[in-house]
């Protein structure tokens, strides 16, 4: 049984979403479906390439990850699936797996062109339903299909065999040609990577505020481990000092730690640092290493 | 494996749709759960029945449709399960079902009466808990028996004939007869349709503004196949002509298309034409024939 | 195939609730996953006692319930693991369960230590991917293999057997001991009582607001049975008598009803009582019994 995630702009007030499941569970009706989120800003296609990496990790190999941001639906931007060394990517060839395909040079991009995994009705607007959504099913019963044979070959499955049947995306025989052909270019989008100054400084910036305002920034853990004691510089104010956990400051202090993605956060404890501080996507940072005095 | 949909305006921030799917999974384990939207504006029967009519024929037939948006809850009102030529419909007799059922001459409709479907103890504010959800999921457990009744009959079944176990609505055996008498009259909205003028201009509205703001109306698609070449009139603005995309206009242009459901759609490309706008449901909007000068 | 709840301050925006799901099946692929909610409002621990133990009740036996508003995460606090005489309950040591346990004298405390069902790798600052997401689903995946060996001692299941295979808390053979040692002392959080004053009167609080502004308050239905007739003070209005339903007013109308979680609630009929108020957690209310004149 393979897991299809689903990432979107699409929110939850419309069907759009359930319509894309309706869609999958019309060809795979066995497949697991989990959201990721539908709730990244409109067409903000940044967002949705770091939210889908920080979690895609988290997934067993083989799963489908279905990401539909797409600005540029109808028009003749193309249509990609995906295998990459853990699993499959299905969507539109905007840099949405900019991230996902950074670490995967031996990643087979294919252009969707093979009307026969699509709705007999394409509209101009809605490939979330009418391509992605059915490529993502009729991937998911090939996937099924495939183990299901090698399974048969076995005698009998222990429990652990069986748990590992998701293990597809490596040793399975599914062939990606079948729905279109090679594409050896996928867009990418610039991803803002933090740059040294002449003075010793970090430059960075916010990529985006989450659910609880934490400012999440381009500046990752390990510019921290060389740097040692920091002082921050962001917005108005300044932070002395990375934090381990919130739990280590008082309610209502501002602070900077590592979140659990790897990257340095400005936080308040229990209080949302993006709207006390006004700060947003793109807002600069500055990491300055601290005098042993 | 059956599936059941549900639709509510019961937002996210309750406990009130998990508690719905406790209630389904202690009766019919493994019924497969999917959301289209719990974001209903509170008491908008015109936008559920829109919102499942456009999402429900796109999932299996043999789909238990469950729908709870109940301003007369504990009233005199009746509760329903209908069945469709495509599956089943579960919720308060006050609408929802209108689009669902206007081509569906042959439905049966059936006021729940029975209390062995319900739960032991019914409140008098929460239907969906108490009356719906164990009415779906008894169903869901019947067609499950009734497909496992015929799936005996036969000797091995191939892929494809397990797929097809979700194809029940139409040859299953259920009877909905046990779960209270039959209604000839359910209640039904006013649908508004589009109207065409002495000058042979149609007058139409807006039904409801979607998550991107994108003003759904009520003009549909072989109206503007008839006219041609067309102008819009909506709030203090003209717009002219359709565009087939988004990606057809630049950034910020307002613009007319033919959005996935079939309807006239006003939009802002990468925007948000109701807040702009400051348009929502009812207003009206004008579709002129342009002079071809 | 064991149930797992999740309810969280995660919101919908971020992955951290679909990380959490991947975590989950990459452990125990089996699974029914099932949201409670994740808009609890943050670090909000006593609306999600109280939202959990609403719906918890309505899940079946053995249901594994995964509970992380966690504002003390990566301190010292405790993390539980708990087996009630209905199920599970996984989540941090912070009185997140206080209403859950109130009435589990024998119930199974145990603090989680044991790394082997922990990810490798343990963040200070998201318990919920590393250490409670795989708690839950190690759970679930021993619960299945408890039950799979009671089942293979029977013959053949009948269905009913079948379906009954959730009722695993209360037989199976799961030892919690593995997790870690075993916690006599759980936070509890304080839950205020409504109070009868001398002059007869109870005074209670608003709890929380739900979706629809309902303002859902500490006075239980047992108090209103014995006070028979009565009149209610809340911020600068009063409300006469207690409706049973929201169609037995007007719309628009202010009216006093027991709600579907057994509590006096506060409503406007198709409005919203906490916005129209102006009320929210923690306002005080004023049950008075009228004269009978």
């Amino acid at each position: 049984m393979s897991i299809i995630t689903l990432t979107t702009d699409f929110g939850a007030s419309d069907g759009y979403v359930g319509t894309m499941k309706g869609v999958i569970l019309s060809i795979a009706p066995n497949v697991t479906l989990v959201d990721i989120t539908h709730e990244i800003a409109p067409q903000h296609i940044r967002q949705a390439a770091y939210v889908l990496h920080a979690a895609a990790s988290y997934f067993p190999h083989g799963t489908i990850h279905l990401a539909v941001v797409d600005p540029g639906v109808g028009s003749r931007r193309r249509a990609l699936v995906v295998r990459t060394s853990r699993g499959f990517l299905v969507g539109p060839d905007n840099g949405l797996f900019t991230l996902l395909l950074a670490d995967e040079p031996d990643a087979e991009c294919r252009s969707i062109t093979n009307p026969a995994f699509m709705l007999p009705h394409v509209s101009a607007t809605f490939h979330g339903r009418d391509v992605f959504a059915p490529v993502a099913a009729h991937l998911a019963r090939r996937l099924g299909h495939s183990v299901a044979r090698r399974a048969e070959r076995k005698a009998s499955l222990t429990h652990d065999q069986e748990t590992s049947r998701c293990n597809a995306a490596q040793d399975d025989v599914l062939e990606l040609s079948e729905f279109g052909p090679r594409v050896s270019d996928p867009e990418t989008l610039a991803i803002p990577k933090p740059i040294q100054q002449a003075d010793g400084n970090w430059l960075g910036q916010v990529l985006f505020a989450d659910h609880f305002g934490n400012l999440i920034t381009s500046i990752t853990a390990d510019v921290l481990t060389n740097i040692g004691s920091a002082e921050i510089l962001i917005g108005q104010t300044h932070i002395t000092g990375i934090k381990r956990t919130f739990a280590d400051a008082a309610p209502g202090e501002l602070i900077a730690l590592v979140g659990s993605s790897g990257h340095l956060e400005i936080s308040i404890v229990n209080g949302n640092a993006a709207q006390s501080l006004d700060l947003g996507p793109d807002s600069s940072i500055t990491l300055r290493k601290m005098q042993d005095t």
